[in-house]
């Protein structure tokens, strides 16, 4: 794009790889619980599982093949199928499987995130906008102490990214033309979906989102306005 | 309340009269506005009326018999009535009463508020729950450089405070009972809403609010579980 500063007045930043580190996160949380409750596990392997049921499950929402349904449930209805593919399904009890459901509401944020939204604050209105619930959001980022204008949730138009409609809704309520939204995310269809809406786009390379195994997008296979390796980096590219 | 540290987690608070200084920000504008154009006008006078029309505005929308509208729109409204009562209409043309609509999106905070928030963000999940718009709400929050853990608007609900509905959708949102919910606002017919809609309240006496001419609610004629002078006062009797 020409100059991003001439007409981007807001920010949207995902939440889930892009801001926080949800591999580390969770596994380490999940493999506390199965040690506390003497089960062998590889929680690295749960946690990869668990997340690549996350996009099917959301699509059911988005297509109407089922009603609208919070994150936390999925992640439970998810968890549920893996923990009998797993084999370990005797070990985990309700309360237990609460806890496992609450990992995705305490992670860790990257660490170039918080000198990266301070900057971007200067000049911009920041906010998030995940598909995770508003009170999932509200706890995550008060517990990784990130500082946001404001804060968006999926919840708020009732489907999921990438459904145009959610990226609308953000720019609607913030009283902008969804030209004037720059959505930053690591991941290809958040920006694919955002540009489909009319927004701006930044792509923020993530590598070690996935772990070890996985593969995490990269900025030679995203097309995107601004192609970035942190916040920082977006700063600096914004002039911040 | 016998301690309101060990059940309330959130803490919502009222932003216009409660947090921010409406009557000193928006006379000021509206004296700066009138000055350019050249009108003698009384600045504290028209900010008064038209503050005087803000519960009837809302209550039409309340009451059904109006559908949905923004507080920019009411704002409006009240604003075009009152310019012909004060006999000036002729001098402010469209470009500038969209500009007197817009001095209630810029208003500084009283000072005790960015202290008293800042103490309280340890302890609770502190949001503001008000009438503005959502849009109008971020902008005078970052530009009044106060940090809320999330903010939520009547918008959100489409009606507006004291509808118990509002203030039943806070505590949806944040996922908490009502009961784990305080509200903090200088406003009597606030805390009554928020009361029957099963909300702990804390009262914060403002006797400014109104100007010289203008009577603000008075502790004593006030029910609520706690009443404070400042948000300092508010994290004191709270512990933080």
């Amino acid at each position: 794009m020409k100059d991003p500063a001439d007409t981007v007045q807001v920010l949207a930043f995902d939440i889930f790889g892009t801001t926080v580190d949800w591999r580390t996160g969770v596994a380490e949380q999940v493999a506390e619980i199965a040690a506390e409750r003497g089960v062998a596990l590889d929680a690295g392997a749960l946690t990869d599982a668990w997340r690549e049921r996350y996009l099917p499950s959301m699509a059911r929402v988005r297509s109407g093949e089922r009603p609208w349904a919070f994150l936390d449930t999925l992640h439970r209805e998810s968890l549920d199928e893996l923990l009998e593919l797993f084999d370990v399904a005797d070990a985990f009890e309700e309360a237990s499987r609460r806890r496992l459901v609450r990992t995705w509401h305490r992670l860790p944020a990257w660490e170039d995130v918080a000198e990266g939204l301070h900057r971007l604050r200067r000049r911009y209105t920041v906010v998030a906008l995940s598909n995770g619930g508003f009170a999932l959001l509200v706890r995550l980022i008060k517990a990784a102490r990130l500082d946001f204008d404001a804060i968006l949730s999926a919840e708020n138009a009732r489907t999921y990214k990438p459904d145009p409609s959610v990226y609308r809704m953000a720019a609607e309520l913030l009283d902008v033309a969804p030209g004037q939204v720059l959505m930053v995310a690591a991941h290809r269809w958040d920006l694919e979906g955002a540009r489909s809406a009319g927004l701006r786009t930044a792509f923020v390379e993530r590598p070690a989102e996935k772990g070890p195994h996985g593969v995490a997008d990269r900025a030679a296979d995203t097309v995107s306005d601004v192609a970035t390796t942190s916040f920082v980096d977006l700063a600096e590219l914004l002039g911040c």
